[in-house]
């Protein structure tokens, strides 16, 4: 059992429109990991791009994952103005997003998580 | 620098279908975090449902992570035995899926990625 103090995962997955440059595509995501230092509740952020070979990506091109201590971190962090400024930059630049949040657990927290 | 030996995250993202009973999907749930334990480059999983109260989830409502040590260990995944038979049960199951691999980076890494 991992507890109550179990951090928070905020994944997004997004691909971008393809009239977007690399080097804008550089800049956005500097953006993104430059939040961490903005926010305090944000506790890491890593990132990549797709290297699957299955097939069932979508079109998806970029994870961004960011840590939380808790879901109240995340309603902070999404309030922030750091962040409500980002986004707003981030947004336009988007073909697709997906924003989903969870608490990584082992199966043995399956209890927890069906009663949630 | 995290080298060469950074690890690789698999990210699956599923809607079941509606008519999925829970204790079905708890099935799986437990079905798939049994191949950890069958599957020798799987070296960890996680899982949650979604907690985000941004509304960008897209009606998906569970994240799979499993972490990996390369991408010639999520190939091994993909092609094992083990995971096929997990695959075939669990994909007529879903209503959307998107499966994404990525090597989670701090921005540092960003000229290797933007090269790659």
């Amino acid at each position: 059992m991992e507890g109550s103090n179990q951090v928070v995962k905020h994944i997004v997955i997004v691909k971008f429109k393809e009239e977007v440059s690399p080097e804008r595509k550089e800049q956005l995501i500097r953006g993104f990991a430059n939040l961490v230092s903005l926010i305090k509740p944000m506790k890491a952020f890593h990132w990549g791009t797709n290297v699957s070979a299955e097939n069932l990506h979508q079109g998806f091109t970029h994870v961004f994952e960011s840590t939380f201590e808790n879901v109240e971190g995340i309603a902070e962090y999404v309030a922030h103005p750091a962040h409500v400024e980002f986004a707003n930059v981030l947004l336009p630049t988007l073909d697709k997003v997906i924003a989903i949040d969870y608490k990584p657990s082992p199966v043995v927290d399956l209890d927890f998580h069906m009663s949630n």
